[in-house]
């Protein structure tokens, strides 16, 4: 048997990132930063390989990298470089043996793009998978959470050079500590989170989301009708097509909250859909009725480019499409629902699969 | 050549305790707390071996050990008496050899009777030796600091079992990180820094300062004179004896800020004394001339048991003898005033030792 691996090239990395933005539904940082950073790591290190977790031998050690606090922190203070290096050095320090390869935390947004940047400066394969399968904001709110995988060690570091290595009693407490460190080390850090075995991250990660946002990324750039062929690739359910016609949006505790007002245009005329907004999209409703909601992602794009538009480039007068479509199975657990329904983010709703209120 | 090796025991304790009190200059936190976790563990994991850091043999690996956080929460939140083995295991971890002794970061206050429960817990020595000889308020006030000693790794653990590794870049982000983590524990921590190799502490840490502490609580208890006597001991001067008639102190930006006014009595009537505090008594002015100042030592006593008085304990009406004494030589380099004269306090005033203001 003989497998080719594939590379992810410079050449990638635009479908890449378009395939990252959609999947952050609004939130998850710039992909911009990301992509730079990820094009020069590629020219100076070389082409990334991306493996299956299946390749990953069962003891071979993942590392899940992101970058943690405010993205406009991020956009202003780019990161050294050596981050991934520091974080690669301490972790084989504190566990004793080598790691195999880099994953993304999470897809969605500039995260997604990173992991590229991340794995070039370590010569070192990302496993095509991911934590989320799309972006959220807390460190607790990923699946090897969800499949109560042990989360022995965090480590973090910084522009300037430190490293910050954490055994938490449990994940509330890595977030708590994690956020403080972060905050003290300037607003921005990258992050080592669920270090894993490959035998561990079996059935505890999302795979396929790399490719998976290569092939959404490419979707927006294909076929006469993008939006069209953008939702067969997703899956996904035009809750409206129509013009933004209110944006209500403030910074408050660390978080972008606000909400969106979508005025149905064409087949849509004479609706009006009201979508919440804390960093990422999280619940769609339609005179009162829900259309969709957190954990399903919810992702506003151009009505013509089929682009997402992050939940900082909302503006009045904009064309839009708002999409909806399943989330992985692991958040419609019971365990999933609890920390990332709509009640883990203040609201009062039951959660119902955006494929059955589409049915509705 | 046979050695005896000295061991510090329950009984021992109470000296201990008062001589740490007048190390700690008016800060340095409450010793009872300290010597009631002390006593718990000598009577649990028994007596504690002080040995002379000539005893540890060039490679081994000593342990400095302080509570990091507000003293007021250290007295309401005690710690779960784990937090040594949780620093030790990691400290043993990250440096892959083991610790050969426990040495006090501070000597001044809680911080100086502390390292007897953590040693007792770890069975292992203490070194009879400190960082500071008197108390300090921030991470980088430490002698190790002006003698230059890598600062590799700095280890917190809290009362939940979380464990915190910092490489810092230097001391000041290990202060500012630590500080940020110690808040998110809850407002205290137990810390080890500046982990050092006998070899390296040789010439770089405090030599003598356990056994000067427990001469030194010795001596508050003996004699006819009590005052008379622990001048002796200290070599101190007296500024003044008096009653404490102005105390004034507010808590700002994690300090303790304030200063107190002695009016003499007996034979020093009609004179008045004003002392800086800084959490640390700092500075002590009779009419405007400097009488002593940071770094050398400047501690309130009883006048009659010449029990020294706490920044926070002084009220009005005391009847106190105010002492000083000459610090220990590093705190005289160019280096150690940088640190911690009266300038990196905010005091434009340049030092002039206390033996030398003595005589002028």
């Amino acid at each position: 048997m003989q497998t080719t691996t594939e590379c992810l090239t410079l050449g990638d990395l635009p479908a890449l990132a378009r395939g990252c933005a959609v999947l952050g539904t609004g939130g998850g940082g710039n992909v911009e930063t990301g992509t730079l950073t990820a094009a020069k790591a590629i020219a100076e290190y070389g082409e990334v390989p991306l493996i299956p977790l299946s390749e990953v031998p069962d003891d071979g050690l993942i590392l899940p990298l992101s970058g943690i606090g405010a993205p406009t922190v991020a956009h202003e203070m780019p990161m050294s470089g050596e981050e991934p290096v520091l974080i690669r050095d301490e972790v084989e320090r504190l566990l004793g043996r080598p790691v195999a390869a880099v994953m993304a935390s999470e897809i969605g947004g500039s995260n997604g793009v990173g992991p590229v940047a991340w794995a070039a400066r370590l010569g070192l394969p990302l496993v095509d998978a991911d934590g989320m399968g799309r972006a959220f904001p807390e460190v607790q709110m990923v699946a090897m959470y969800i499949a109560d995988r042990p989360l022995d060690i965090v480590v973090l570091a910084d522009v300037q050079g430190n490293v910050i290595a954490l055994r938490p009693v449990d994940a509330m407490w890595s977030e708590r500590i994690g956020r403080a460190v972060c905050v003290a080390c300037g607003g921005s850090a990258l992050m080592a989170d669920y270090v894993l075995t490959a035998a561990q991250a079996r059935g505890a990660v999302i795979e396929g989301s790399v490719s998976s946002a290569l092939a959404i990324g490419r979707a927006v750039r294909e076929g006469a009708e993008p939006v069209a062929g953008l939702c067969e690739t997703l899956g996904a359910t035009v809750l409206l097509h129509g013009k933004v016609i209110d944006v209500d949006r403030w910074t408050t505790g660390g978080f972008v909250r606000g909400s969106l007002v979508v005025d149905g245009t064409g087949e849509h005329q004479g609706r009006l859909l009201r979508v919440e907004i804390q960093n990422e999209n999280l619940i769609a409703f339609e005179d009162g009725r829900l259309r969709a909601s957190v954990p399903d992602l919810i992702t506003v794009v151009d009505q013509k480019t089929a682009d997402a538009i992050s939940t900082e480039s909302l503006r009045y007068g904009q064309r839009v499409s708002v999409l909806s479509w399943p989330c992985d199975p692991i958040w419609r657990t019971e365990r999933g629902l609890a920390t990332v329904g709509p009640r883990a983010f203040g609201y009062d709703i039951d959660y119902t699969p955006v494929e059955e209120l589409a049915h509705a």
